[in-house]
């Protein structure tokens, strides 16, 4: 098991202006472990379902060489379901209704088959939940990565830099990094949230692109430019399970290999806001992000001769 | 002549978290001349001033060998004069001030010595006077780059459509671009303004970079991130300055050239923002630039080996 994934598997209900979907597949766990299987890592999933969430759905995971065993099955519950309209600019979205449902009481069990992951991916939950993640460990993933939100800086505070403190790398958006650090630039952002223990810190800007800071070194990449953004739903996620399944495939943690899994994460979550939910990236080969990682070569590269 | 600058040479007074100043020298021309010098490239300005412009300013532009014999005294007259404060977040503004003064009526002159400039950079004014100087060129220069803003396409659209029907390059922030074009996705943005004209389209996202589009092909470009924005004043006439200056001295305009170019535009502008007003353009020497340029390729370089 090279990859742990501790998230969500839920149910979206998703409008855009390009139209609206019924229940469908959403989480992040789901988004991450289906980017590991198109580069071929081997992730596992802890989480927890309703009795409601169809076997086909399992199926289409294990069916990518998912490990799903810690995927819980609570049979008298219901499943964790978001629905959400987002605005014309795709940039901001109203949520439309929560039901946070079996997650409530989730407490992970991390089955033995997925003690000697190598990297472990905490998805936004609950940062009490993350921290028992980590106890629970029976050894420590040789790196930790955190996904958090402005959710949890507002009502678990305390608790939420107990687990930042154990933390590898954090991925973080710039309004969140802005609120975590009570600094509004973004450099002196990450100074500080490297104080709170992450030795590398990501900044995603959605549209903008994202950063990535460690050791006093920056590096930055644009989004690739889209003509049509069709749903933005799950971009973040497949981002880190990109960013994260490269690092997995490297097995080695340095600067260079973090600068080209954020590539990847990026190049992978350009794929999900094609069509809705997962449907797109469920479609996407390895051939087909070795050309979107080219495209990233190409819209960045330059040669300046003063 | 290799460039000839046509735009403000005005006086700024500006206040942003860290400080405020009296009148200070500012203007678009006199920014992109200074750009220019950094670059050893001989450029000239056709501009208007008051007799309140001091002798000592017009000194310091020809003694970085800007020709200045393109800007005219109104002796009788008053130089314009912007006064505006920023806000904490350095990313919008309020105007307090703006005395058009000599510019309301700024017939503009090209000097015999100026007509044979191989680019001509019309800085952000009427389209109606940037046709004009368009208009008085005996030859049309081998490349016309244009900076624009919203107010001209409230104000004077048709006459700003006729002027981007002549333009090969233009430069404009994401907001005017979605402005012109109708289309929020800068994509297509960049695809309506290329119908307009626009060999070249490049939009500016201030802290969040610039992009390039041309015959199908984008190029991104993150800005550099900086602990502490000081005066974002300028940053945009110096980002225009370094793009034209660079170009001027390669003599070619090559999409490779004009990828290098935004990266020592975007150089430059990090500059600019680093004190009041051309205060700290004017101590850059060229090797700051190479250094500069180099963080650029760190902050953006990488290699993918999936």
């Amino acid at each position: 098991m090279k990859l742990l994934v501790v998230g969500s598997v839920a149910f979206d209900a998703i409008e855009t202006p390009f139209g609206k979907t019924d229940k469908i597949l959403g989480g992040a766990a789901t988004y991450i472990s289906i980017a590991s299987s198109i580069l071929g890592v081997e992730s596992g999933i802890v989480s927890v379902v309703g009795g409601d969430f169809p076997q086909s759905d399992l199926d289409m995971l294990s069916g990518r060489g998912v490990n799903i065993e810690g995927i819980e099955i609570v049979k008298e519950g219901k499943t964790f379901f978001w629905s959400g309209k987002y605005h014309n600019d795709l940039n901001s979205r109203d949520t439309l209704v929560t039901e946070v449902n079996v997650l409530e009481n989730f407490d992970p069990k991390i089955p033995e088959s997925m003690q000697d992951a190598e990297i472990l991916l905490l998805g936004n939950l609950h940062p009490g939940v993350q921290l028992s993640v980590l106890e629970k460990m029976k050894n420590r993933p040789k790196l930790v990565i955190l996904d958090t939100m402005n959710f949890w800086m507002d009502s678990a505070l305390d608790i939420l830099m107990q687990m930042i403190a154990k933390t590898d790398v954090i991925t973080i958006n710039d309004e969140e990094a802005r609120q975590l650090s009570g600094e509004y630039s973004l450099v002196k952002a990450a100074k500080k949230i490297h104080e709170m223990g992450p030795k590398y810190v990501i900044i995603k800007k959605g549209e903008h692109g994202a950063l990535l800071f460690h050791d006093g070194k920056i590096f930055a990449i644009p989004a690739l430019p889209l003509e049509e953004v069709f749903d933005p739903t799950g971009a973040g996620d497949t981002f880190a399970g990109g960013f994260a399944s490269y690092l997995a495939k490297k097995g080695s943690f340095t600067f260079d290999n973090m600068k080209a899994a954020l590539i990847v994460g990026s190049a992978m979550a350009s794929f999900t806001v094609e069509k809705f939910g997962t449907q797109r990236l469920e479609e996407v080969t390895e051939s087909d992000m070795m050309e979107r990682i080219n495209s990233f070569k190409e819209l960045t590269t330059f040669e300046v001769e003063v």
